[in-house]
């Protein structure tokens, strides 16, 4: 890495360190340069503005994520094996992100922001929202699902259980949470199966 | 109401107001002494800290979910009505909430900042688990459900569809988000219903 590349990524990984805690609202350039030893103005030179900050930020988690949640998934056989891998490798994503999901945090930060960042955290949920109706729209072509699934129903439902496992497991510490998660998508999987 | 009184609730009105849009986080002593003419000696004698007027925020806010979603509720036949009047309610509370539900922010907010207001937060979540899988329970007395129905699992993917349609209409501004949350709830039902 370049000097420059490597004091980017020092400001990156610290931004992190405070939206664990605190959220995106809470990542300061202030904070930041004083943590890392630059001046205001070095910082500047990497990131012109918070939102840009946040949105690089929002960037790098969005590539983790599919790197971490998709790709893998993307490997495994078509149809209800790929929906099963892309669900349990996104809770495990939710298990391991410091601070929790950074985007289930920016939804909820953001929702009466107007603005880039909002837009960006909206149409990437969209974006995921979509892929999982192409998944299970892929498991009708396999015959997994019933012809008449609503598979935008569906993606919204997934999404419900990744939701709530976040809550039950980061708020309620609930050692539950995982299994009661899996049990919720073990459900939504047997009603959207194909008649035997 | 006496003058004191009345000062207390101008306060919170603006404190809902400034949490609306920046979380529990922004509502700082400072801003909302300025913005009601108050010195921050005279907002001291009605909260001693920010910590103080974050609980008495949730504790209004409970109340009204109390008086809103759950007395009407109450008043409904025992069972499956009981619990669809409960949902209605509580669908219709994250649609009017100014910023959306208070609980859904701070339940984000506060999930690594532990505390008295993190602990309300997680308290009040985990009765209203409870209290929905008390109905559930009833439904089954009432031979809605069937006898065999894991009734927390019931509670947990009912909270499950209120996050997901909180995500829906308030980040994406879904116009169908209402329709697919009554879509997932009807299935919830049906898979939870006795046998006929």
């Amino acid at each position: 890495m370049t000097k420059g590349a490597d004091t980017r990524q020092r400001i990156l990984d610290n931004a992190f360190r405070l939206a664990a805690r605190d959220g995106l609202g809470g990542v300061s350039l202030g904070t930041l340069a004083d943590d890392i030893g630059l001046s205001k103005s070095g910082l500047f030179a990497h990131f012109r503005s918070k939102e840009e900050l946040q949105l690089e930020m929002l960037r790098t988690a969005s590539m983790q994520f599919v790197e971490n949640v998709m790709v893998p998934a993307l490997r495994k056989p078509r149809g209800v094996p790929r929906l099963r891998a892309m669900f349990d490798n996104w809770l495990a994503w939710a298990s391991t992100q410091q601070g929790g999901c950074i985007f289930v945090t920016a939804s909820v930060e953001l929702d009466d922001r107007p603005g880039r960042v909002r837009d960006y955290v909206a149409q990437q949920q969209q974006a995921l929202m979509d892929a999982i109706a192409r998944a299970a729209e892929i498991s009708k072509t396999e015959g997994h699902f019933r012809k008449d699934l609503d598979v935008e129903q569906f993606a919204f439902e997934m999404e419900a259980i990744y939701l709530v496992f976040h809550h039950a497991h980061r708020l309620l510490r609930d050692p539950k949470a995982a299994k009661r998660a899996r049990a919720a998508f073990n459900r939504l999987i047997q009603t959207a199966a194909a008649p035997v």
